[in-house]
């Protein structure tokens, strides 16, 4: 998943230390796919994933729509040329005062998923749209998304009923089918949810409009994974099934599915060594690890594809681990690694899929070694 | 734990958003406890655990020396005022041209656990000091450190001795009980191990002349910790029992041990929800989590006391998560926190012990927040 404009960066450019490359042609390719596969829905890119400028711009360009996490990510869209009415502010756990400042800049669209979130929309935000999370289960996805955010569809009835209340345009319904989803079913039970949501409030007068599906799409790590189109297919078809003839407004949040693919992590191989003698694993230590912007390694979650230049040489499983003097910046060990046996102390290695949720996660300065660079090219 | 400098700090300047408040008069205090505990050790602080540059000075001055885990962390040592002897380069995974480059610095005490990383010191580090770590089993430490760091005493054995063939200095053997470490009895097992090294290279004529006891001095969290002092006569004992008359010289690397309980970490309640109106347990969502410092929530290892202005009111337990859009920055769930019920959104909390591995573990910018500021006074 190197492009040839990645290598080709990498061999004249030879940056020190590790850093990603991430190839805008890739990003473009995704959103225009997005594009072709939900015709009908809004894209809002994740910004979180991965708020390299260069990215966004690119995307606004595009005309994609941005969901946001905080200020600082809603004044990064607008800086790349979004205007208020494009941007999202997704975050459902908002300081009552970053509420008022998205506001002023004219955000005027907001999740929630508790009524104390709606008080504090229509205290600071009169008549903006809001639109409740509701909990999945999250089955299928590779890093499933806890009980954190959202809630059970009967309180998000109760949610937008007070945003009503309160004066707020009650916009609809969203659901986030955790991330590096790769079950099609789960956009058909969540779309169930929705709908439920949907029906309850009617019976009351209140018309819901706008169901917002989340992301979830993944990227392709070790395993292949459908193709934006299945997705869109799967996704009209739970609609269909779902609302019938009155198929609301849709929004997609891709994060992973825009960015994962497009960026390369270039890492050193720093050291390969054994415990004991008698060691059937090896360890080898990259120049970055679970602190330098590899955090979704966490609990071996994701597990990236690894490109050495011995490929094809005789392998043996290693515990892969990082650079600093935690012993948790382990990566790979339950579940180890298989690396070429004649890998060797200084080969660099190219870590693929790391386009999304790298260089943000970085710690900033963890034992001394400077957060992930980026080169956007 | 909050000093009344921290309170009257807090009071006075009202930082807005979550930050760190670290009392430099407590980390006087331990300085002094751990000479007095241990007054043979030299004290080498860790500098990973917090590299504020004001604690680094007030270090360098009392006469502390420093192990460190980066050419960063030297160069941070050096501006501090420690001359390159009083510098340990810690980390036992190092680029050969950062070995290079630290011996330039002067630095001539480095960690290994393999013959590979020897032949690196032994071609850009001739002559240098070396000390080989052992492993040991991490038991009773609440952040225990995996296989990751140290080979086992017979590979040790191996390790040195190549150090000597090679022109290098073989000094000593290292280990660490693991961090938070709270059974004294830890440093006993680890002291037999290293005794059983200096024996057999005793053996070949090969005399090693400092054992390297690590860190693993705990913090106060929710539960008492031994005194350094009680610290101290334990390692005093196992010291005599297994080298007789002639205890080598030692050092120490406190880092939690010497900052954790002069760090306070002021925060925000954002949110406080429930799930569905049956929930039975609350969430409460903070200004902080475990991508903007508290990493050590990691697995919910690391359980911090948190001081609220509603202590003494009823109180239930929570689900305590940070702000992040990030479903796994959740703090601690499997065992919910317990919270007064009068918590309210907008109340500032304290979160006590949080002087070491904090500030540096902050992710760089995740969903735009920016990493934990830090006032050293």
């Amino acid at each position: 998943m190197a492009t040839q404009r990645i290598l080709d960066f990498l061999a004249t450019r030879r940056p020190d230390g590790p850093c990603l490359v991430l190839d805008l042609d890739v990003v473009r390719d995704n959103y225009n796919a997005f594009e072709k596969a939900l015709p009908n829905s809004k894209i809002y890119y994740a910004v979180k994933a991965n708020p390299a400028p260069e990215i966004l711009r690119l995307l606004a360009q595009l005309g994609s729509c941005f969901d946001t996490a905080s200020v600082a990510e809603v004044e990064m869209a607008m800086n790349a040329g979004a205007t208020p009415h494009r941007i999202s502010y997704g975050n459902t756990i908002k300081k009552e005062r970053d509420i008022a400042r998205a506001y002023e800049l004219g955000i005027r669209l907001f999740a929630v998923d508790c009524v104390e979130e709606v008080e504090k929309i229509a205290r600071v935000a009169p008549g903006a749209q809001v639109f409740c999370r509701v909990l999945t289960d999250g089955e299928g996805a590779e890093w499933p998304l806890s009980r954190k955010f959202g809630c059970v569809p009967a309180m998000a009835v109760d949610v937008l009923r007070h945003a009503k209340a309160l004066g707020l345009d009650a916009y609809g319904v969203s659901f986030h089918v955790g991330s590096q989803q790769t079950d099609l079913v789960a956009w058909d039970r969540a779309l169930a949810d929705a709908k439920a949501v949907f029906s309850a409030l009617a019976q009351e007068g209140i018309t819901l409009r706008m169901v917002n599906m989340g992301g979830g799409f993944p990227t392709r790590y070790l395993k292949d994974v459908p193709t934006a189109q299945a997705y869109g297919q799967a996704i009209f078809d739970a609609l269909s099934k779902h609302f019938g003839n009155c198929i609301p407004e849709t929004i997609i949040e891709p994060g992973r599915g825009m960015v994962g693919n497009a960026g390369v992590i270039k890492s050193e191989v720093v050291l390969i060594s054994r415990k004991a003698d008698n060691d059937n694993v090896r360890w080898v230590y990259l120049d970055i690890g679970k602190f330098g912007g590899l955090a979704e390694t966490m609990d071996e979650a994701i597990r990236y594809p690894i490109v050495t230049p011995r490929d094809g040489d005789a392998a043996e499983p290693c515990v892969l681990a990082g650079p600093t003097c935690d012993s948790a910046d382990v990566l790979y060990e339950k579940a180890p690694y298989p690396l070429p046996l004649s890998l060797t102390i200084g080969d660099e290695v190219l870590i693929e899929g790391t386009g999304a949720y790298t260089t943000t996660y970085s710690a900033v300065a963890f034992n001394g070694f400077e957060p992930l660079r980026s080169y956007v090219i």
